[in-house]
């Protein structure tokens, strides 16, 4: 079977471009004994995935010239010589921008998501909402009648980060970049308030909606907005630092106000979200996510993308604003 | 009996100067029962007044213009209408730059220092004692082998961080003004190493004396110093911000870099100290600290400016680096 796949053909400055990857094709060996044949039908775009190809060496280690993205894939079995996965098995894997593959049976995870569809394993039962449910449970901790601030909170992470806060009993208030978004996040969410930070008044409306200050900032976008959130976060404050979308674009990244002194002023704890760190609740968290999601008590969206062709579009999108939940894009039905 | 205090006579911009308070002669009321009168002893300059000079609101509340300069002293009492403090006993009180007071007996706290002298009671087993004590346990929690920086190493609080972490069996590097300070914390206070950030080599010094990266660093200066250690922490590092002495004479707070890129990048957590949180460890953390010294685990100093015309001076010598462990002014013997 022949399968297309991305690589990466230069490392992007500003805002990654069609030109810095490139279309290979290629075809796949015949498969060996305890191997699989898949074909792909959702791929991953993730943020992380900017500084993978900067060559950045932290948080994840840089993608080199020439090699596909890899990143999150759902796959169907279309042959296997593994005796644990029959044909039509749907499976997570981990090679990223590619139409199928060969794979050994071990590497792969059965997508078990009960009465979601399998995309939601890309999703709130995925990465994404494993990391809004880590870093706001453990992170964040936010207690009932706490006020927590999210911002990207229409975006996969945030979108489950504020209800899971909203869902321990805290006042949530999302920060999101169109009036779409903030009327979903109140509407469907579940978040007390919404913000535009695009709207002139933002500062001030984000003060309005803070009367008692931030105790919780759940952070997936730094730069100007975190400027106008930080100067309000009260005594003893958690702010979990869980993306700075607004960054990864830049060549040099700006500078911040002074961080130590606010922390030291308002006995208050910044810290950055790893979801590997929190291996040990995975279980526990999917579990609860799932619970949520079929009570109705959480509610998560999905931006689709159709078609191979169109997966660096669909990452630009993410730098750009223009999904709401988790962006995939679908390979195949 | 006449007293003489000082009072704020107007906020200090950059550096405090004499002119910037107003010595001020009064005569104390005749003591009415439960009252005790005091002669100070000791009074204690530390680096958070300047804050309050400054008319902040945070971390500790402004002195009015006018306002006697508050802040912990040592006292003996020289009259006494209260029956559980008699003629001689020596107290700790709060009333400040005053060479006398009238005060209610049961606003002061006996002091206990054993064997050592009652000056340690605002030194190693005061509040710079407990706040390296608890900073560095509670917030910096350094594990055995692990590389902990400290700076403002040779100052009251740092020099009992960086002895309390080496007791935890990890290894300490000191940050201070003065090759002099260098040699004393190596030399008395056990660090393993110990710069001078004045040196040119400071950074290349700092990262040789690190090969293993950060692992704890337990900040009390920020600024330049901050920005040349910040980038060398490990994965999973805790940064324990315990003061900002190079940002306390600033009329405009420096920036700083991405700290939160960094903290999201390295999986990392910066934390603002504030002694009061850790008021139920203080029992624990005093016998520990006495003990150590008794032991002669732990090495204190202490710098001593004779007579109350100089306090001002002698708080000029906080920020100028001119003291060695806690700053005392003494007022009588």
């Amino acid at each position: 079977m022949q399968v297309r796949r991305i690589v990466l053909a230069k490392r992007p400055t500003g805002m990654p471009e069609e030109s810095d990857f490139r279309i290979e094709t290629l075809e796949l060996p015949a498969l060996a004994e305890g191997q699989v044949l898949l074909e792909t039908m959702y791929v991953s775009v993730d943020p992380y995935m900017r500084g993978r190809m900067a060559g950045l060496a932290e948080p994840a280690p840089p993608y080199n010239i020439g090699d596909v993205i890899t990143g999150s894939v759902i796959a169907r079995v279309v042959d296997s010589r593994e005796g644990s996965l029959s044909v039509g098995d749907l499976v997570h894997a981990g090679y990223g921008w590619q139409t199928g593959a060969v794979a050994k049976g071990g590497t792969l995870q059965l997508v078990e998501t009960g009465s979601l569809p399998a995309s939601a394993a890309l999703g709130v039962l995925g990465s994404t909402g494993l990391t809004g449910y880590c870093g706001m449970t453990q992170v964040g901790r936010p207690k009932p009648g706490e006020t927590v601030v999210v911002s990207g909170a229409a975006g996969a992470v945030g979108s489950v980060a504020g209800q899971v806060a909203r869902l321990a009993g805290a006042r949530v208030v999302g920060i999101a970049s169109t009036d779409q978004k903030c009327s979903l996040l109140v509407g469907r969410m579940g978040f007390d308030a919404a913000l535009n930070y695009n709207a002139s008044d933002f500062p001030d409306a984000l003060r309005a909606a803070c009367p008692q200050g931030v105790d919780v900032y759940f952070d997936n976008v730094g730069g100007p907005v975190s400027n106008t959130v930080l100067p309000l976060i009260a005594h003893g404050a958690r702010i979990a630092v869980c993306g700075q979308m607004s960054q990864y674009n830049l060549e040099q990244l700006e500078t911040t106000p002074a961080i130590p002194t606010l922390l030291l002023n308002r006995g208050a704890v910044m810290e950055g979200v790893q979801l590997m760190n929190y291996r040990a609740i995975y279980p526990e968290a999917r579990a609860q996510l799932a619970e949520w999601t079929a009570r109705g008590d959480l509610h998560y969206e999905e931006t689709l993308i159709e078609g191979f062709h169109r997966i660096v579009e669909a990452f630009q999108m993410l730098f750009k604003g223009g999904n709401i939940g988790k962006l995939l894009v679908r390979i195949s039905e």
